[in-house]
């Protein structure tokens, strides 16, 4: 991509997080679901870890190379007009100079912004201590600042996603965190699965940039997360496993009776349509 | 692959073709379709061109890059256990010994089988001449020879699909092609969009092959056409725009209202069951 182009993009990213109206990011996982989610009227797309590593053949949780994952986001960062952000999991190192080249990589690949976690992958839940997650936040920072494209870093914080410590330390633990991942270069944090609209609003209240937030089946709607003042909302892997689920329900069919039903009902894209979709090619 | 493995599924696949009960193949666009596919008990998985290219980034019609295709290929028989059988469209060439190498290469990608049509891209409906259109599907049969595997290649004339000719002239046109395609090395025969029973009945009575399949919506269903002496059962691009259409419909709901009502309706497949899906790899 130009980059004069890729830097606008980032600039434009980074005023949809102003707070005016929430930003919703129903989330992509290949070129064909970004274009989709584009011409529905998204003003962003963001990647799905767990949809990416599915559509390229590997379980969740940095089970797939990484020159996979970029290889993915390169194909998305192509088809989209809209700034990509890409969701690189915990980096796809321990290491926050390998973080970095990570980082380096996927701005290369077109992406405007990242999912950046404080999650340590293949073993049992457990964050990286807060001097490493801080290390590897900044080590972000500085390679978009290399890089010369003024990316949206979303630094997440999982201690509640993974229960992490007893309930009543968690709102203190996650904002100590996500308030010095803003310090070292965050300029949007992510704390998944907090649960209850008062902690929600507490959170919004205590930090020092604006908030995502995870929709699960138990939350609240995009518009009652708007009124608790989050900036941004982003829907995981849900829509990943509703295509999925549309691919099971046909071949259930289709093996078990040999009939078409739930595949022309489904079919409300027509062949022409995706085509016209999938030529659609932005200038850059 | 190993190659042993490898002549073993391209054998499997061949012996699927014996008419003892129509082989339904719900076609499968990236390695989390295949596995969905494969899980709901396809005894093979076949690839949708269209599909394929829309989830890489491009239209159907050759318009990705051969070496995205390939690729593509590679990723889904990378975790089928089934054998997997690659829709290459008119083989990514004009000259014949370019279909070659693309089945070549195909086949290094772990395909074992092919779909291999006789339309030329990138132009006006048209049909390649039959001595040319000969020469390809020999070239393809060349290749498997070599390569040492015995991949199923299952010939596609479209006499029928882009209304080549008269339509008193198609049924003849269409058998002399097909059983030409027979002598110079395919496995089976692909006469889409042929509409009618007792045309279809016909065809069956005049190759000396089976007889492929793909399913319209106006079409018969699977035990209809195996009633009818199809062989095989391809649906093509439907499913991948099945989904195509849960994902407008998960966004338009979001950006509309915020909401996620279609988003959790359709998730049937639950995130630790993705993730078990995409772990479950076949020893090769």
């Amino acid at each position: 991509m130009n980059h004069d182009t890729q830097r606008a993009k980032a600039e434009a990213f980074r005023a949809m997080h102003d707070r005016s109206r929430i930003l919703v990011l129903p989330n992509a996982w290949d070129p064909m679901s970004a274009r989709v989610i584009e011409e529905a009227g998204a003003r962003a797309i963001a990647t799905t870890s767990a949809g990416v590593a599915f559509s390229v053949g590997y379980p969740d949780g940095e089970a797939m190379p990484r020159d996979e994952m970029i290889a993915a986001i390169a194909r998305i960062a192509r088809v989209a007009t809209v700034p990509v952000s890409a969701d690189i999991e915990s980096g796809f190192a321990h290491d926050a100079r390998e973080v970095g080249e990570t980082v380096r990589r996927v701005i290369e690949a077109g992406a405007v912004g990242i999912n950046l976690e404080d999650a340590i992958h293949g073993g049992p839940p457990a964050l990286y201590d807060l001097e490493t997650a801080i290390d590897r936040v900044r080590a972000a920072r500085e390679a978009a600042n290399s890089s010369g494209v003024p990316i949206v870093i979303n630094a997440r914080t999982d201690v509640y996603l993974l229960s992490i410590g007893e309930p009543d330390t968690r709102f203190d633990h996650a904002i100590r965190r996500a308030n010095a991942y803003r310090k070292a270069g965050a300029d949007c944090l992510f704390v998944p699965r907090v649960g209850r609209p008062a902690d929600i609003e507490r959170i919004v209240a205590a930090l020092e940039r604006p908030l995502t937030m995870l929709a699960f089946p138990i939350d609240e709607t995009g518009t009652e997360l708007e009124r608790l003042g989050v900036a941004r909302l982003s829907v995981g892997t849900w829509p990943t496993l509703a295509a999925m689920s549309t691919a099971r329900k046909i071949a259930d069919e289709l093996l078990d009776t040999g009939t078409y039903e739930s595949m022309f009902d489904g079919a409300g894209v027509s062949y022409p349509e995706a085509n016209r979709l999938m030529a659609a090619r932005p200038i850059t």
